[in-house]
């Protein structure tokens, strides 16, 4: 049973508020600095079909149309209400709209929640008006809506296309600078654009299904700055993503953007990085830079997914297909290695000079024949080898550049890629040094639905997107046994009762309770015995032998056991145990004569191998999280950290440890064997289970646990339990 | 004194070359497909003001221009002559050239070099000719050339404007794209450009030092895909680095990228990441994407370079503030703790909900009075806690977006920006979500000399260029004992004789030689001595007492000693002492039987501490190189390493270690101490000092040093002599 479950059940509420028969502007407005007036000039303009009812006590007419004197006074229903008025009137305004049969609001005004107890105040009254009259909310604080297949622009932004990419942004700003691109793109368009605002009632998972559920969005983007619901969002996200491309742009990226970002919103922004791994879990294609979001978002909603990472790049000049290598390589995708069969193909047909080995340079062999880049783009895409073709140069620009004369050959060529485009199930992404200038043959591939892009950066990051969709959405596709969750477990009586008395004790689990705990669940654990008096070592030492043992002091009140002179190491004999735990007792009781000391655990110590550590915890935004990584510095230093949302499937499992920048170090780096990966990927795998079988089990750190060639140690083991959580709950 | 010495002597014979009062054209054409129509349109529909003389054997007039049936039929004496003829035909009009007093020839050709040994033959040839006649060579196999200032454009590239940005490319696409991208900005322009081709000739080193002595040219920009004689870069960057930016691209960032380059020219493109070190080391500003190239280079030559790295940030919406931040943070950059007074001031003039906290969030403040930024700038850019100031939001766009009637108050906040960058010597660096739009503010900026970026991301590398170069200037403006080298070593007669001895020996320095080398320049050894027998050890234990000993062999033929078992830690005691000699004995004879054994070393253990790599390559394209880095997988897996040029001066070891992505274990992880940087600052200038001195010195490792919180320790130290480098040589 997985708990992210969330269907979408029912059709959002949103589709009837964003395309309704009637819009009420409360505040209309003839003053053109007014947002009342921008809103009114917005629908006149952009041909809004239904009825517009602007609500102003002081005119009979607004840009033509009759005015009400109040909601209550409008005639008929309108589904949807824009509140330009100041933050005191909403509650009154929202029991009117209610009263009127409004479905929902729109409020601009700012003073609520955002500004202090006061506004906070003035909030929860208008949420209870809202309740009370069923009217649903959009904002405060937002910059407001647009669904332009409606012909609905309540923000009266000038030169909108309607188009297929729906946006859910945080930032007024961003809206407006991805609506500028587009416009100065030309090709782009937008479906619906929603400011969330304060999210009081409808939020972002809210508006992110409704993109999933519009049928003129074929992409939804998204600006966020922090989530509420993190763990609902994942679930929406599945399942949207599982549909249709979903583009997020999360700022707060460095503690610095944090701080400027909660100083801003108030949001919790979490960990950047464990919040990008999430969302990558659930197909969401999480771009890094604020200028990647349009060209990415343009790209998946245009092209093919691709199979898998490796691309081949077809280039008439050797510098910019090093460059292209390059950003490649850095985007974590790979030059394809071409069949000899393409190589003599294109050998055929290319100048001596031209190199036939990807990423391929055709050398000039195009310069009086265009359309032989097409050929080539054939050829490679008809490679089992390659994923993905990448065009890079001049191409549009021959006829400018060389001669006029070129321009038919150059039209064929581009005649030629649709045609490709359309026949392989491969995505072609193009790069023009001309698509500034917009010349013939690069109009005519836009019209066909190909994206051109100006920018070698943004043209790898958008194959890199559809690599990434297509092996997930490949994963997704692929029978339980391997996409899906692994199977869940139950959880064992006698565990739950350790936990129990832990909880009634008001105690973590001692380290031998949750070593117990994981091999009860099948976790490898190493053989240790619990020593409570001295004389109980003797047993001990004869059942280990004549090997190095370690031992650990046993304590409720004692945390950090190095500090206390708990721990003692690599110990021979049934002298050296019998002094080690006198000492052991004398040092603990020294560091805290209050402390109660259950004995000391004694078990081998471990061979040396590579240090990984896995954690748990139930984050407050995103849930149960696990967290997987290599030991010491590199958790500590370099942050190189995988985050999964628990429960993982083997593939997230897998993912995680390929993901490292540290793999090499598991790979068997420095002449040292590698690491037995199943093994590890079995044992998240495993503590993704117990988590999930154990509600009561509040945190979990596995440090050190020492990764061999045939297995692994987990040499220590904490489990926090979630307090007051009881253990006989489901 | 200091290697790197070349000061610009004469003035580079370029500067006849590339402002000639003749051209000749040989090969001009009426044919529009022709390299030498196009030539020939460029100079004409360019203005060039000097005489053309087209050279075509079969033509009487070529575009209405007199043509010549050959070189030697030219009346006067051309400076320049572009060679449009194939390969074959260049030998013999090299020569012909040269007898009319040509100084110098463009050729467009390629079939030389690149292309085998027949071709490198007709290289060697040309070459023969040039020199015989006294003809410099540009290309072959170039895309061309440019000067507009002297409206000379043999590209005959269209609407290039002329301006102040010279250019050499190895790519022509790059040129292409750059040509374009300026185009459409509307405010770049260029001066010279030269595409170097083979370089048979002149090369990067004399572009770059022809660009640094050109009066039209403000800053140099190059895009590189490998450095033939790297060293004599360096030196002609540093000279002017000094007197204006130089911004260099250099592709093959990643190996894949580094094949791809390979096969493309065959340079030997080196590490990237040592080239980019070592250019930063004399200023040049490395960028990193294609795309930042003529932002950055716009910018730095456009505005004043920062003082240091704190920015201050100005905001109209909270977004792209924390979008600002974020990248501003992973750049490298500070937000600046804006002073009490400052904030006051900002308090003064902004609304309640504004933060005055950098970024600086307006929050509306400006909405209805955008010249309010203007302000905002000033108060920020008076604080002595700041060295930049960026301006982040949708100003220029007020009256398009809010009313029309805000644009006298968005002109007169222009105004005030204008004169604010004439009153402060603090950059000001603006992103405006409208410039792609060009509203009439923006277009008063751009015309007033300020820059306008239309993406975040780009303004903050600008940003960070302006604060690397300043940084730099400050360094080098700083007096001879802080910004300059180190005072030099002489090196001393007995460690010559070492070197001698070994080189005579065909070996390298031995383990203790090479510390000796050390100590004897002030460098702190480990205290250790030979054992050259069995009874030797005697001594030994008793002059180190009770501590533990490492022992170590020492043989000229066993270079990987712990292999040979030749390697014994934790020696306590002279009978520990002496199994430990027999124990090496035995396994280094079994490991090689005809491997000479000296003898052992014996040296106390090192305490624990933090280990780092220095490494030393004389690097065939950049000479001597000094590396730094943490030992183990920081540098093996992790590549967290940092390059410079020898001689180091101590702001470049300062900057070594400071480089560090891992520079936190420095700092004291985990807990630890700190380890002391001025001893290994003081370590890395006497390394770089001992390299100059000893030109016998052919490779150094110190693997490991251990650094501590007082001082270090040389755990190894391997020196690699230079075959036949006679030590008698000064």
């Amino acid at each position: 049973m997985n708990p992210i479950e969330g269907h979408l059940q029912t059709r959002s509420p949103l589709h009837d508020i964003l395309a309704p028969k009637g819009i009420a502007v409360v505040g209309a407005s003839a003053d053109p600095t007014k947002r009342g007036y921008k809103a009114m000039v917005g629908l006149i303009k952009g041909g809004y079909r239904g009825d517009i009812y602007p609500v102003n006590p002081k005119a009979e007419l607004i840009l033509g149309v009759k005015a009400w004197p109040s909601v209550s006074a409008i005639p008929g229903s309108p589904e949807l209400a824009l509140l330009c008025t100041p933050a005191a009137t909403v509650p009154g305004l929202i029991a009117e709209c209610g009263r009127r049969g409004v479905k929902g609001v729109v409020i601009l005004a700012s003073g609520f929640g955002e500004t202090g107890p006061e506004g906070a105040a003035l909030e929860r009254e208008m949420m209870a008006k809202a309740e009370a009259h069923g009217v649903r909310i959009i904002g405060p604080n937002t910059s407001g809506i647009f669904n332009l297949h409606h012909n609905i622009n309540l923000l009266a932004l000038d030169n909108l296309k309607p188009g297929d990419i729906g946006i859910v942004s945080q930032s007024g700003n961003m809206l407006l600078s991805l609506a500028l691109e587009a416009q100065h793109n030309g090709q782009v368009g937008f479906s619906t654009y929603i400011g969330p605002g304060n999210q009081s009632d409808i939020g972002f998972n809210d508006y992110l299904r409704y993109l999933g559920e519009d049928e003129n969005t074929r992409v939804a983007t998204l600006y966020v700055e922090g989530f509420r619901d993190g763990r609902k969002f994942l679930e929406v996200a599945r399942d949207v993503t599982a549909m249709k491309p979903v583009v997020v742009y999360k700022s707060g990226s460095t503690e610095q953007g944090r701080q400027a970002a909660s100083s801003h919103t108030g949001a919790l922004a979490g960990s950047y990085q464990m919040t990008v791994d999430l969302l990558r879990q659930f197909g969401v294609s999480v771009v890094q830079y604020s200028d990647e979001i349009l060209p990415v978002a343009e790209g998946l909603g245009l092209l093919q997914r691709a199979a898998g990472k490796r691309v081949a790049v077809i280039a008439d000049g050797g510098g910019q297909a090093t460059i292209a290598s390059d950003r490649l390589a850095e985007a974590g995708l790979e030059l394809a290695e071409l069949s000899d069969t393409s190589r003599e193909r294109l050998r055929a047909i290319l100048l001596p000079q031209a190199s036939t080995r990807n990423p391929v340079d055709v050398a000039g062999s195009s310069d009086s024949h265009p359309a032989l880049l097409a050929e080539c783009m054939r050829i490679v895409a008809e490679d089992d080898n390659v994923d993905s073709v990448l065009l890079v140069g001049m191409f549009g620009g021959y006829s400018l550049r060389f001669a006029e004369s070129l321009l038919g050959d150059e039209m064929r060529g581009a005649e030629a890629m649709v045609d490709l485009s359309n026949a392989t199930d491969k995505p072609l992404v193009i790069y023009s040094l001309y698509a500034p200038i917009k010349p013939p043959a690069l109009r005519r591939l836009h019209e066909a639905g190909l994206p051109i892009y100006a920018s070698i950066e943004h043209a790898v990051r958008v194959l890199a997107a559809l690599g990434e969709r297509g092996l997930y959405l490949a994963q997704q596709e692929k029978p339980l046994e391997q996409g899906a969750s692994e199977p869940s477990m139950l959880p064992v009586p006698s565990m739950r009762a350790v936990f129990e008395r832990a909880r009634q004790e008001g105690r973590d689990l001692l380290e031998y309770e949750a070593k117990a705990l994981l091999a009860e669940h099948g976790i490898e654990v190493p053989k240790e015995q619990v020593a409570i008096n001295r004389s109980d070592l003797v047993a001990i030492a004869d059942e280990f032998g004549e090997i190095p043992l370690a031992m650990k002091v046993v304590s409720r009140d004692i945390l950090h056991k190095s500090d206390a002179g708990g721990v003692k190491l690599n110990l021979v004999g049934k002298a050296a145990l019998a002094e080690a735990f006198d000492r052991i007792m004398a040092s603990c009781h020294d560091y805290d004569p209050n402390a109660a000391i259950e004995g000391v655990l004694v078990t081998p110590m471990a061979r040396k191998g590579v240090e990984v550590i896995i954690g748990v915890i139930r984050d407050p935004i995103f849930g149960p999280v696990l967290m997987f990584g290599l030991g010491g510095i590199f958790v500590e230093i370099l942050e190189d950290v995988a985050f999964r949302s628990i429960p993982l499937t083997r593939y997230d499992a897998d993912c995680m440890v390929e993901q490292l920048k540290a793999k090499k170090v598991l790979e068997g780096a420095r002449g040292e064997a590698g690491v037995d990966k199943a093994a590890l990927v079995d044992l998240l795998l495993k503590v993704s289970r117990i988590v999930q079988a154990y509600p009561q089990l509040s945190e979990l750190d596995l440090n050190p646990v020492i990764a061999y060639p045939d297995g692994y140690a987990v040499v220590d083991a904490r489990v926090i339990v979630e307090p007051g959580q009881s253990t006989t709950s489901p």
